[in-house]
């Protein structure tokens, strides 16, 4: 049997791109970014200085931040015909169907949609980037019966998510914070999210239908639903420990533990949750009260000891949101929001360089016989 | 370099999947779906019998059959908000788009969506088998301004859709030619979009959101799109000297031929295109023309002649749903809705026996690295 027939479950391992957008290096312990560890730009840069790098290959210096921002701005409103399509959505729309929806809808006003150019790839990247936290916001508003909140061109981009999102404007801190978590999730290598876009993009599909299917496989729970999941199971417990009783009864039943371990990262601590992890505590502390720091603390270790898994990013943003006061079924749309500049990046990279994605299945099913005299089954 | 760490371009015969559902068997020239050899299910039994295949493990008889068709009238209706939905698609709004956006629209009415069970996933699979059909001729007619035509339970599947989507309710011959595309169009192993289906659906999402990403990879004219590509093609040149012109211009330039090759059969005509081409001969008879006939004859020889490659089923089904009368728009959306019931298998099939894909990259990009001592770039 030649390598390439042999089933990989999951593709695990399987090399399915040549990439200059990112990788997680194992043995340096890097998640790499067009060259930089994303942990430092996270420690060091803004989300918008991300976008630029994805974007544009390389860091920006003031000039092309400062432009960069101001074209932005001029992308934070949708069109209000969308606004009113939201309101024809059934009220019981989970919030990632309602964004899935939104950004399918959006190829409608797209008048150059056949161009695959990079110009034009790049242009409708920066359209989308501006959107999206007006539709994850608003789609998931109007699906409430609430008003939708306009974006404020006056606001930072971050700071004016964050408003869209909450109702009010961050403090600094706030803004701080929720933008490092935009970086940490802006781009992360080849998850299934990111293979689905490519996987339709290398159809010559357009970039709307690459980041519908992303969204699709974003919801799953064994993806992007993680932080929501766990978030839901932090409440459920609401002190230590319940939380630690929780977590025991889940493992003796075996049942799968959201928010930990990595099929990458395997044996490690996924680099990106730390920082959120110290987001948190500065969270926490300002409030006075860390009994949430404190529940993810005891949960990491009973983890650690029972399965000797840790904790992903997902474990440590979802708290982290909660003491932002966002509502927890945003946590996977703003997800996918962040990572919206990291699969723009990859569609434009498969469009440049493709090959259509198509390939093989191991048949274990039965062959029936048609009689050939009569042509009968 | 360990086999699985090798890049195969494209996933090019790479295994992702068994399956018990399809297999293109290029050894004795059969496309096996659930162990029947397409071609010859083509020729003896109606689309319903194979969604009753796909769905059920086993051709239906005629109890079966019935109860079948019966529930699935039930289905032929959509909710009316989600045609008042599309009113709100801007009307340069691209028919797979349309229907893209009205299938996940389609979620927020299911109100088991969390449930993943087989019996919950072939209740959904059956609906969407009897909706998709409206949401395609409707989609397409409401962003034309068109008044959507309302389905006639008292036509069969197939002469409902046809009805649906030219506002004709078609004569018995093309009811069974029409059935019969939706037959050969019904299922066809791992293709683009059914493995977008199913890497979305790895992630524990739900059918709808594996079906709105197959639409968006079913777009692209590296795949579904190439059907409506041909007739373009047929109408633009509409005489036999004209395509013959046509095509040698375009192999002189070296530009893409769609309808032509397939990745899998490589060197021989796909065989659900015969049956299609049997189709036209016919259709064209009766209207007493065959000058689509003879070009497609004309075009099948230069390929063969010049670039040793063969029609695969868009390139007969194309100038068959051009006699039958429908709008070339729909040709995509059509293939798409007989594809939904091998799509739900493949989807069924996945959550069944589940592994996340989640693959690799290789990264060739540059590395950069920090400054230890000022932690700067």
């Amino acid at each position: 049997m030649e390598a390439k027939e042999k089933f990989y479950p999951g593709l695990d391992g399987v090399v399915v791109a040549e990439t200059k957008i990112s990788f997680l290096d194992t043995v340096q312990s890097e998640i790499v970014i067009k060259g930089y560890d994303l942990i430092k730009l996270a420690e060091s840069k803004e989300y918008l200085d991300i976008v630029h790098l994805l974007l544009e290959e390389k860091l920006p210096n003031s000039i092309e931040i400062a432009e960069m921002k101001k074209n932005l701005k001029g992308e934070y409103v949708i069109p209000e015909e969308l606004l009113d399509m939201f309101k024809h959505l059934p009220e019981n729309t989970h919030p990632m169907d309602g964004l899935r929806t939104g950004i399918s809808a959006l190829a409608g006003y797209d008048n150059n949609l056949d161009e695959r150019s990079l110009t034009a790839n790049k242009k409708r990247a920066y359209q989308l980037i501006g959107r999206v936290p007006n539709i994850v916001a608003n789609s998931y508003r109007i699906i409430q019966k609430l008003e939708p909140i306009l974006p404020d061109e006056n606001l930072s981009y971050s700071a004016n998510f964050f408003y869209m999102l909450t109702g009010r404007i961050p403090t600094s801190l706030e803004e701080k914070i929720f933008d490092q978590s935009l970086v940490l999730y802006s781009e992360h290598e080849m998850p299934n999210s990111t293979f689905t876009a490519r996987v339709i993009a290398s159809t010559q599909s357009d970039l709307y239908g690459a980041l519908t299917g992303a969204v699709a496989s974003l919801k799953g729970n064994l993806h992007g639903g993680a932080n929501e999941a766990v978030m839901y199971m932090l409440n459920e417990a609401g002190s230590v420990e319940k939380f630690e009783e929780l977590l025991e009864t889940k493992l003796f039943k075996k049942e799968k533990i959201m928010g930990f371990g990595h099929r990458v990262y395997m044996k490690k601590m996924d680099p990106r949750a730390l920082l959120m992890k110290e987001a948190l505590k500065e969270l926490c502390d300002i409030k006075g009260d860390d009994t949430l720091y404190k529940m993810c603390e005891a949960g990491e270790r009973i983890m650690e000891r029972e399965k000797g898994i840790y904790p992903n990013l997902d474990y440590y943003a979802a708290p982290v949101y909660w003491m932002l006061g966002i509502p927890i079924p945003l946590y996977t749309p703003i997800f996918f929001s962040a990572r919206t500049v990291g699969l723009c990046a990859h569609v434009i990279e498969q469009h440049a360089n493709n090959r259509l994605f198509r390939p093989r299945v191991s048949y274990i099913g039965e062959r029936h016989v048609f009689n050939k005299t009569t042509g009968q089954l």
